[in-house]
């Protein structure tokens, strides 16, 4: 497969290496929702990198049951009909034989979901950020707090070093004490058990933490930082492009590729300190 | 943290290494669906290790906008009336004020879902077994050639070496010959595109064919390959315990960091010829 223009975005960062720092242009992986819809009814909304979103459908519609072979297929196709921007973010599937669509509704219920969002990427960040204040407080963190953050998660997490199957999220102060930690097969699990202990011990919202995440940042990792207030967010790895949006909508310091002595910043630099 | 017995299963593999291959036991992430209900009313099924379930589904409940503080909850608890075996994966969560309980249900539609499962992992596995034959075909690929596909599958990652953010997988011939390969941030979805192209095309069931995927292989990942018809799946990291349930369960072979010349069996180690 070539490299398509749709699979990624220039973004912009600051390269924060050893003492110095530098603003440069870097490719982030596109991610921006897909609406799929059967004969015109919303069935599913997934996170994407866009690009073969027809056979992306009929994977999907596959491991749902819904398709099982060729013969089933009517037609998979983008809405062309939707609001200008939108129709490359939907696509319409219809079914060879249309009389199962009532039972394959009826049997939705035992969806595995991770997270809600609207329906492409605009819309989606325009409802967050009607549905929760950006992040404002002063926080700070210094560079070399960051990056030994890196090396605290991974020193922390018990059962990865075990199986290396596992993500981590850790919680910490901007003096790198630990907060909390959790680890799980998901990245989106380990950061809800993470602050799903600070919602039960009424700790909400997290102003003075700094989130570390093993894994790459999507947006539903940014929407979680976003809803539990905490305003530093950081990964070992790279942030996809519509985490990068709502980061920079939502007031989030957005730092990716903590290796090292080195890092990005993606967003409200001013929170670190270098 | 330290490590639960909760978050790792005991399971057997062969390993391959260079020419030899020995038995031994290690350690999987562990990882099961845990049901959320909303006063007793399914809400969500998600798929994670056990351990932390309660504040799991607090941290999860957050992101989905159903509480926002402490006051909002009323209780946390796993349902101690389920059937045996499956209490510990269900938990029951009540809200401070249930007023809001219509509501909630009605605007649960833009969920971003990514597969459809049952309700604990038994039954799961169940119900995938009944509705899904076991692939029993004896396509089989040697050690060098699946040790090579690593290599291959990076290699033709285009947009990964530029964003260090992508997925990917990979559907090739026993011999190594590239027949798909898609990126995307998503695990699920870039194996969802290289088999809903082949599904759109007429190809199902990919009975002579090795799938791989760049990241860990948990239930979905082995799920979605049953369906696809796929003997062989393997990955350069860690299944997850009940992935390799199912593809014991399910006539898949597994294999798993896959590296260099090295590799782990957990599954129909018989297509694997070393």
């Amino acid at each position: 497969m070539e490299p398509s223009s749709q699979a990624t975005r220039s973004v912009a960062v600051i390269r924060v290496r050893g003492g110095g720092q530098s603003s440069a242009s870097d490719n982030a992986a596109a991610e921006e929702p897909l609406e799929i819809r059967l004969h015109r009814r919303p069935f599913a909304v997934l996170m994407r990198t866009p690009g073969e979103d027809r056979e992306l459908a009929a994977g999907f519609l596959l491991s749902e049951r819904v398709m099982r072979h060729a013969d089933d297929v009517g037609a998979i196709r983008h809405c062309t009909e939707e609001r200008e921007g939108a129709a490359d973010n939907v696509v319409d599937v219809t079914l060879a034989d249309p009389s199962r669509l009532d039972d394959i509704f009826a049997n939705r219920r035992n969806v595995v979901a991770n997270s809600a969002c609207g329906f492409c990427g605009k819309v989606s960040i325009d409802s967050l950020a009607s549905d929760a204040d950006p992040i404002s407080v002063n926080t700070r963190v210094s560079a070399s707090s960051l990056t030994a953050l890196a090396g605290r998660l991974r020193r922390s997490q018990a059962v990865f070093e075990e199986t290396g199957g596992l993500h981590a999220a850790g919680l910490f102060s901007p003096d790198g004490d630990l907060i909390g930690l959790a680890e799980d097969v998901g990245r989106h699990n380990a950061v809800d058990k993470v602050v799903g202990r600070m919602l039960i011990s009424d700790a909400l919202p997290l102003s003075g933490t700094v989130l570390f995440v093993s894994g790459r940042t999507s947006f539903e990792i940014v929407q979680k930082a976003v809803y539990a207030g905490v305003p530093i967010l950081a990964s070992v790895s790279a942030p996809s492009s519509l985490a990068i949006e709502l980061a920079t909508r939502m007031g989030v310091t957005l730092a990716g590729f903590v290796r090292g002595d080195s890092f990005n910043i993606y967003s409200h630099a001013r929170r670190i300190q270098t």
